[in-house]
Formats: C-alpha cells, structure tokens, sequence
C-alpha cells in the first residue's frame, strides 16, 4: 500500500480562524507513519518518546525533563499543578487563554483560584505581579505561587527575553516561580529571531507548555521542567489527570519531526509572515483599525460591524468582541500568500469598507 | 513524497506485554493521512467528526451522541462525570482498570468513590449490585448511582449478552446506570460472535467507554450516549477535564477506519484467536495452569517463578500477580501466530519447565 | 452548679476589628446551655434543629427548605455546589467575601471559576449580569448560571428590594439562579426597615446563606432553599463537604434564640446604629473621608497613614487597602456609643489628624 | 441573668446509639460560658486558643502544633490533605470511618483514593500496611503514603501501644507516615491506661485526629501535627477547606475544659465501664453473642432479629448488619448504669430472647 504524502490541498474553506484549523506539515505525517512500525513499549517508554525528550533537551540547550501530554490544556493545567501547595494561587492576565478558553479547567482540575491581572496587549510586568503578592502569609486569601505568562499571548504579542527575565526574577524574588503558555513559543522564538533556549531556560523561566499542535502537529504538547528535580510527582499527575497516552511514540514522533530540520522555525516564520503581510496590507486602510501589534501570527483588528458580517460570508475568523467590533485573524504555517492578498483585497472593494468603523 | 504503508514489520520486541503495544493497523494510518488535507474547523466541526459519530451510530443500531476523547480514561471519567449527582458513588469489579489502572483519576477527577467488589472473573451480578445498594437514602453513606462493568474484562472474561442485560434491569431497577467500559468491546463482540449494538443498546446499558486505542488505533476512544439526553452538559465536561482535542479530525478518522470495512471485527477477531491458540498450547502442559476463562485476547496464567524468568529473557509480559506467580499473556491485532507457537514451544523446552508451579 | 451569664463585659480590645470578635449574645448562651439536656439524636434529627428550621420558614414567610452549617465559607460552598452543573461558573462582585476571603474554597471544593466583576460599591447590576453571560453555549467558557450577591455587602452597602428583585429577574430570564450570600442580611433587613421575607423569598431570590455567627451568635450559619425541590442532593453536599454537625441541636439552638423575640433585629439594628453614629462623627472632619455609603454595620474611610498608624495604637481595626490608606471600621451587637464617641475624639485630637488625608 | 448548670437530666431518650447522642458536659459548658467575654480575636488568635494548643502540647508530653476545626471528618480529611502528594492513597481497614461514614469526604475533598484493607477487629497490621505498598513507583497506580488507623476502633478494640508503634515502624520504613484517627483517643488511652501521649507521640506516629465531641464536648476537634514542620501549608488547608472558625475561642475553651481536671479520662472512663458492664451481663446470655472484644465504649451483638425487634421498641441503638444480625450499642460519659441493667434485664426477660440467635 502506497500514500500519498503531498502538500495538504489549499482547503476550500478559506480561514484566519485558527492554527488548530490548518491540517500538519507532512514532514510531521512522515514520521508518525513511520513510527508505526511494530510492537513498541507503552506509556513513554519507547525509542521515538526517549529521542524527543533528547531533541527538546538539545533544542532549549538544557538538560531539560520533558514529559508528552494531548493538548495544549493538558499542558497548562498539569504542569502548574505540580508547582501548586494548598492554598497556592495562579496569577495571569485577564486576556489569556487560562483565564478564558480552558473550560474552566485551572479551576476545576486543580481546584486553584486563578488571580486574572487585567493588561492592555496580554502581557504581565514585574509591577503586575508584585501588586498582586500583597495579601502573602494571610490565611484567608490564596496565595500567588505561580505565574504563568503566554508567549507569544494570545493578543499576538511577544514578550522581549529581557522582559521575561526582569519578571522572572521577581516572581523568584517573591518566592514564586514562572510558567510559560507556549502554545504558540516558537511563532515567538521566530518572531524574535533567537532559539527556543533563549526564551525558555535562560529566562529563569521554570516550566514550559511546549505547543506543537499549533504548528503543525496533528496534536502533541510537552510539559518541559526546566530547572532539574521539579518533576517528581509529575508521571502521577499526568497519570491521574488523564493525559498520559498509552501509545506515546505516535506524540513523540509528532515532536521529533517538529524539532527535526528547524521544522518548527519554518513552520513558525511562514505563519508570522502572513500575519505581517496582512497587518501590512490592512495597516493603510482607513475602514480598519489595528488593535495590538503584529508580533506573532495574529493580527487583531477593528472594523465595522457590516464589514465584517460581509467578510463572514466568504471567509472563516472569530469575532473577539462583538462590543468593540474586534476580530480575530490567524495566520498558519499553511496559510497562502495568494489568501491574504485575496483577504485584502476583500475589505478594499468592499461596499461595507466604505462606512467608518 | 511518498510513504510506504506496508503492515508494520514484525517488531523486534517480541511481545505478550499488552494490546497498547501493538502499531496502528495500516488502513488506521491511511485514513488518517487521507484527513490531512487542507483546513478544517477544530473541536470536532469537521466533516470526519460527523461521519465518525454516524458511524457509531450505524454500528451500534441506533442514534446514539458520540464524543470523540484522547485515551480510555479520558472515556471512563469525563462520561462517569455525566452521570454522578453529589454523593454519588460508582460500583465496579475489584479487578477492574477503573479501580486499579486509572491511577485514581476516579477519585482525583471526579471527587467519586469507588465502591469496588470482589468477583471471581472480573464480572459483577445482579447479587453484587443489590448487595451494595444497601445504604441508600444514608446522608452519611456515598450513594452507589453508576455501576460500571468492563466488557470484555480485565481478566479476559466476557459477559454474555443475557449478563449484560440482568444487570442493566437490576441497576435500573435500583435506580442507577449502566456504564460499559468497553476499551476492549470489540474484542468482546467478536468472541460473542454479536454485533456492536447487541452488548450495548440493546442491553439497557446507558453509557459506552468505546476504545479504539487497543485494537489497532493510534489513539482514540469514544464517549457513547447510548439514551438521548444525558449528554447535555458533556461538552463542558469533556473540555474542563482536558479532553477536548482541537484537530479532532485525526481522531474521528481514525474512528471511521475502524468502523469501515468491519476493520473493528478483523482486529478483535484475530487477536481473540490468537489468544485461544495460545491457551489452547498451555492447556496441556503440567507447568502452566490457566487462571480465568480465555474468551477474549488475554490469557492469564500461573507457571513457577523460575519459568516466568526464563521466558522474560525472550519475552515481554507482566506478571500479574507475584504472589500468585500469574502472568497476563496479552494478544493484539497483530500477534503472529508463529510467535505464539514459538512461545508455547519455549516454555515446553524450558529447563524451568520441568518444575511444578 | 450555677454560671452567671451577665452580658459580657466591655473587652479590654478596643475593637472596630470585626463583628466576628464580639462575643455571643446572652440569649444565645442561654439557648444553648437549655439544649445540653439528655440525649438526642444526631445530625440534625433532633427537636431543636426541628424547631429551628419551622422558625425559619416563619421568619421568611414561605415554606423554605433550611439546613445548619458550620461557618460562612460553609453555607456558600456547599449552597453553591447544590446548583451548579459541570461546567457551570458563579458571577459575583469583585469586592466578594466569595472571591477574596474565602480562601479559594469555592476554586477548592466546588470546582468552579468565579466571575469575579469589578463594581463601584460592591453590588451587581442587571447590566453587569447580562454582560457576563456572552458566552453561554460556548464549549470553551465556564458558563455563568449562578449570580452570588451579597446582602449587605463587604463595602457596608444594602441592596434595596427592588434591586434585588430586578436582579433576580435578570437572571432568571437568562435560565440562571440567584444566591444571597447573607451573612449579614440581619443588618440588611434591620437597614431597610423589612422582614427577612421580604429581602429574601419575596425578591424571587433562589438560595440564602443565612448568617447568624456575624450577628451575635457563637457560630451558625443555615442554608436555606427558597424554593421547594432544589435541595434535592444537598444532604449529601453537606455531609461529603464537611459541614454536618453531629451535635447539631447547639447550632439550631442559637437560631431559635435568634429568630426568637426579634434578636437578629436587635443586634442589627444596634450594629447598624453604632456605624452611622460613627459616620455622622466622622463625616464632618477634614482629615477622614468616607468612602462607601454607610448603611449596614460598616464604615469605610480613607485617612493619613500617620493618622491611621496613630489610632492602631489603641483601636483594632483593619487596613483595608493599604495603597489607598482606606480603612474599616466594623460595629457590632455590642459596640458600646461610649467606644465609638471616644474613638472619634482620638481622631480629633490626633496630632496626626491634622495632616492632610 | 443566671441559669442552671445542673448535670443534664436522664434523657427520655433510652440511647445505646451513639456517643454524638450525649450532651456536653457540664465543665465543657462552662468553660464556654466562661469565654463569652468581650471581644476576642478571630480566627484563633485569641487567648483561649493559645491555651488549648498549649493543654495539648502538655498533654502529649510534646511541643506539637495543633489547630481546631469542627468536626471529625473535617479532622481526618484536611489532616491528611497536608500529608498528601499528587498521586497519594491512603490506606485504611476497610471498616473504618474514613472508608464508610464520612460520605466521601476523602475522595471528594481530598480527591484521594482510598485503600481499604479487610481487618478481623478493625485493626490494621503491618503485614497488611507491606502487602498494599507493592505498587509503589507505577505510574499507574495510586500510590500508598499515609496510613490511617482508628484508636479507638469503630468496632470498639483498641490497638496496643506496642501495635501502633509497629505500623509507624512499618510505614516510616516504607517512606510513608501515620495518622490516627482519635474521635475516640481517649477511650482507648483510658482502656490502656496510659496518657494521651504515650498512644500518640510517643508510639511514632504523624498525625492526630484528636477527638472531642464523641467524649463530652459540644463540638471540637483537634488537627495535631505530632512532628515540628509538617504543618507549613495546613492554615491554609483549614480554611480553603471549611473548617476554620471565626469565633474559635468556644471551639478552643472546650478543650481548655477536656484537658483540665482529667476530663478526658473521666469522661472516657465512665463510657468504657459502661461498656464492660453491658458486655459483662451479655456474656452469659444465649441469646446473645459478642462479636469483638469490648475494648473501649462500644459493645457489638449479634441476637436474633426478633429480639432486635423487641429492644428497639424502648432503646435506641443501630443495626450495624441486618445480614448478620449485629448490633452496636454505645455507651458515652452520660450512660447510667441503671440504663445498661435495665437493657440487659429487657433482654432476659423478652419473650423473643428464648429463641436462638
């Protein structure tokens, strides 16, 4: 039996909807099918897991532990509770996916109270967090423990690495520790031009959402420990919040195809550059409104309601918030140049894009 | 590019350790490559989505809710959780991978206790349920509400039809649920030589744990609602216990291969076969007594420490029960029926052989 | 053996602390030592716990469904946990006692994420409802169902009926409940000039913590369903969460002595008085502003540090945001005019007092 | 105003049923009257709660750290809460309290799995605690690290001094620690005739559920750390928990009174004589057989249903196992010895005692 392995047709649903839309790279097709071969140890203790625990270990530049979980929820939830005491709070910012997209999860999981710290583009500052760790040593009040940052955010931002490291240092300073949302880490990493370590590891960061279903994965994340010994309850967390995969090479191989041949790099810059290419081609418009900075693979922008319904009918986004008229278009490490120019095209000749916002 | 799907290669493991172990079967890895295609909406929107859970419907006979979750517990928590008012409690099998393989998930998860009986084979009886019920209406007692039987069982015992349906009535008449964990249903099905509909819906039971993964999936089980209308807060459940995949699509076409072409019963049906021509070879043989009936693909058997050691060196298998010296000798779609003749023909020549057990 | 229960005597605390550092009122002293006579059965089968709740339903003025509970954080959780469905969040002001001094039982025990919304004086507004509930029907959103007021709020502000009445309208139309946190609702009664009826069942309000502890007694708290059906579980919730009494006729005996000869309103209405007595000679001096509308039992005031610092020497009383030099000054049951007289002089003829706030 | 403190009447109740059915004794009264003076501290910061933790640490013969809560099962789950991991069981004889009686409380609260372990009288042994620990390190499995045993025993035995000193030899060698639930600490202190200390801290154990209520107190338990440093995160355990007291003075004064005067021994003095005089006059009766040695102030029976039939009509006491036959009766600090003579008189001379058992 023979597959063909080619590029994923250009779908014929046209989206800036979401990165979980697009379909995976074939690169990350070819070493799943080619992991199918035979009987394997279950539960991580196979070949292709041990390799992608290496990979990850070599691509941050740190004797890392890592661990392969289902999703991007999963990784969130799983690794703060290993960070979390009785009583321990998660600060984050109001906009982020924690706070918002996770179901409830943080909550219902590990029955921690989220302290959501309200931040105009998604991004925390050491003042944020000191403010919030005014109420320590009082019994009525959750405790601030972790902080968990989302890089690139979920506005489509990206935190400097000396902005990560000024507020790593005080969380460590107030007792606490960092956690990075890396759904989308390497639209970060791209996004700033250095590798995964410099954002990671040598931040001060203590643990990583490793995100590769964003990116072109079928769908694997990893919870990565990035100072040494944080991980000892971890294989009965993973376990007992059901996101232990008895199968693991099929996650593995997912990761060793990602971090094999700058893979996620590319699949990264392709997805940014679409980004920039439609905040470039937007940006002169006078019927729409950038609403954060294009640093990622998302631009956000203001339009007017009849605009957007008349977008809608042709093509797939969220609108984020219906009061402020904001939508949300994805860009993906599949998306055509030939999409955005089109979607530009669009808005300029359309009857609604005359109105103002 | 292309990729050679040709049935996996014998594995240099050779292996009896468990179902888990197995690669996914060639026309799982084709339908999955074949969903690679273009965008498609996340979180189960998607067109294989639809199809899988028809499918399930077909499969089963009847318009059942089907929701597509990462592993098997994943299917048995997040769908218990559906079911269990405050104070509620589940019933299951002593033996049962809900009491003893879930790494507490259960109780973690779904804050429920386990009422867990001993049984012989694995199997609960209408006698079990009633004796359990006992403290109904006891504000100080946890209320059995879901009873939950593993078909076929951990110890590789099948319920018949008729079993399934005298418990059905009893825990209905009690007032309780039926939850079938079916993470090895079709193994179940094919030794009954029934159809999936008949050890499911048309037993009374009200829920199905459907597993994929251990008969030749990469990974997939299926939440199954087998009577309208319980499944109404389900999506909030599935996405607050983590389980909600994003490119659900990989999952649903894994799934529609299974249910295509009978793919579920070509699976099962070997593995249960090569599972008989295994307990068939040990029958005979004065150094191995079977432990449980042999209906479905596990064969469990005791043998004298010194065998268990000499057949380990070659071998992957667990031993069950140190104390007991019982072994679990696990067959899957795609054991080789020369390695079970080559492992029963070890043991007749092991030196260990010649002792008791 | 005989025990003089004079009223207690004036501390040595000068307290404005909370009402919660005032001793019990002798009535319910009296009540209780007239419970300790013989045996009676536990948990709440008792004749007291009986009358109690018949004096319940009385002092509401409709047939409601009570239960006895430890404490506050008690009486809201396990209320709460009666209502909500999986994935279900509860809606309440920023400023709550539910979102910061409950130490994150409500994330602990019942899962649930709080919608915390920021208001002006710590009451929820129908537009304030109708805004967090956007999201309903969305998979990836805890979805608001319940709405948690408090009555009289943490700021020492009362919803006035009407208010109330329209909230729970709002809420209702949107499929939603609404819960009183009344650990206070004495003084909120005592403030309005109503009965308990009329700020509770008559206001279409779905669920009542009803607070006694705060209000003179030792320690309990009832929770009480408004309308009939809705405690079907809770049983179960109390006993599973930890707030069944075994001894429960000395809980219920203190609801009897404080539905007994109008003592809730006694003790509120002398609460409430002490505070506006403290507002009226606070309100006319330079140096102090007070912050909220004064209408409970509290006094909110914005002073200099010096000033602050220089009345903690004597008085306790709590900082209540330190960033905005904002204090509380709590009355009770038993605050003596004589203290809060004195109290106000000390500010008077502060040195400190002449700075500027 | 003055009220009578008088020893409570002869209860109209004739109650074999349960230590929670007594009243509080008159010392427990009047401590508590005692501490209704003036403003106090909240939340345990107020003299009374000094003292009792100071009575406790004297009592132990050790510098514990102990903190108050309001029941038992409060005691015993957010006790272990503090000496949990992620991943954490707890094993117990499957007759126990924390397995049977609190609805659940450890799994839901806790969300821990229990391990409950079949015991001949109640009582674990090391054997029992080495046999559950085999799992230790699969990932799979929940993994054992408290085990919690019952002094006295719900089935009325208690463990020697040199029992209990082998379990915490035998955990601690395992890595694991000891906790003991002490609802009934002092009957079984007073049937061995040591101190408190001798059964707690000195047979090596962890933790201490040390029980009030069931010996003469309105309501009052004791959370004790037995070793310096394991109660770091347990405050805030308490209160996300639900068991912290805002007025804990009244809890604390009752255990000021428990500990002064020997009131403890008195108390559980008096339940267990009464005890053994009950046993005593059952012990030569056919009709009548002792099922477990009667050890502390419990007596269980097993008697013909008949006989069951014909007691209840004038006695209150509980039918542990209708399927057996098997009663318990309790006696308390306030049994009278004309009670237990006129119980054992009834059954000599009913009609349905001349039938067998």
């Amino acid at each position: 039996m023979h597959i063909d392995l080619c590029v994923p047709m250009a779908s014929q649903i046209k989206s800036f909807a979401s990165d979980n839309y697009a379909p995976a790279h074939p690169e990350v097709i070819e070493a799943l099918v080619g992991a199918n071969v035979g009987d394997a140890p279950a539960y991580g203790a196979d070949e292709w897991s041990e390799q992608a625990r290496e990979l990850i270990s070599k691509a941050l530049g740190s004797d890392v532990e890592s661990f392969f979980v289902f999703n991007g929820t999963g990784a969130n939830v799983t690794g703060l509770v290993s960070f979390l005491h009785p009583g321990s709070a998660v600060v984050c910012a109001t906009q982020s996916h924690l706070n918002n997209d996770e179901g409830g999860a943080p909550e219902r999981i590990a029955g921690v109270k989220l302290i959501d710290v309200p931040t105009d583009d998604a991004k925390l500052t050491p003042e944020h967090v000191t403010n919030v760790w005014r109420r320590i040593g009082d019994e009525h009040a959750p405790q601030p423990h972790v902080v968990s940052v989302t890089q690139s955010t979920e506005l489509g931002t990206v935190y400097q690495v000396s902005e990560l490291a000024a507020l790593a240092a005080c969380v460590h300073e107030l007792g606490g520790l960092l956690h990075i949302d890396g759904a989308r880490i390497s639209n970060a990493a791209a996004h700033l031009g250095v590798n995964l370590g410099e954002i990671t590891v040598k931040t001060g960061a203590d643990l990583l959402s490793f995100g590769g279903t964003k990116n072109g994965l079928i769908g694997a994340e990893a919870v990565v420990f990035l100072r040494s010994g944080d991980d000892h309850y971890y294989p009965w967390i993973r376990k007992s919040l059901m996101q232990l995969s008895s199968k693991q090479r099929f996650i593995s191989a997912q990761f060793i195809a990602l971090l094999s041949n700058d893979l996620w790099r590319r699949n990264a810059t392709h997805a940014n550059s679409m980004a920039a290419r439609l905040a470039k081609g937007l940006s002169g418009m006078a019927q729409v409104e950038i609403a954060h900075p294009v640093q990622a693979n998302a631009v956000f922008a203001r339009m007017h309601p009849d605009l957007i319904a008349h977008l809608l009918e042709t093509y797939r986004f969220y609108v984020w918030d219906e009061r402020e008229n904001l939508v949300r278009l994805m860009c993906s490490w599949n998306t055509e140049p030939e999409l955005v120019d089109e979607f530009i095209k669009a808005i300029a000749e359309s009857p609604a894009a005359k109105q103002t916002r």
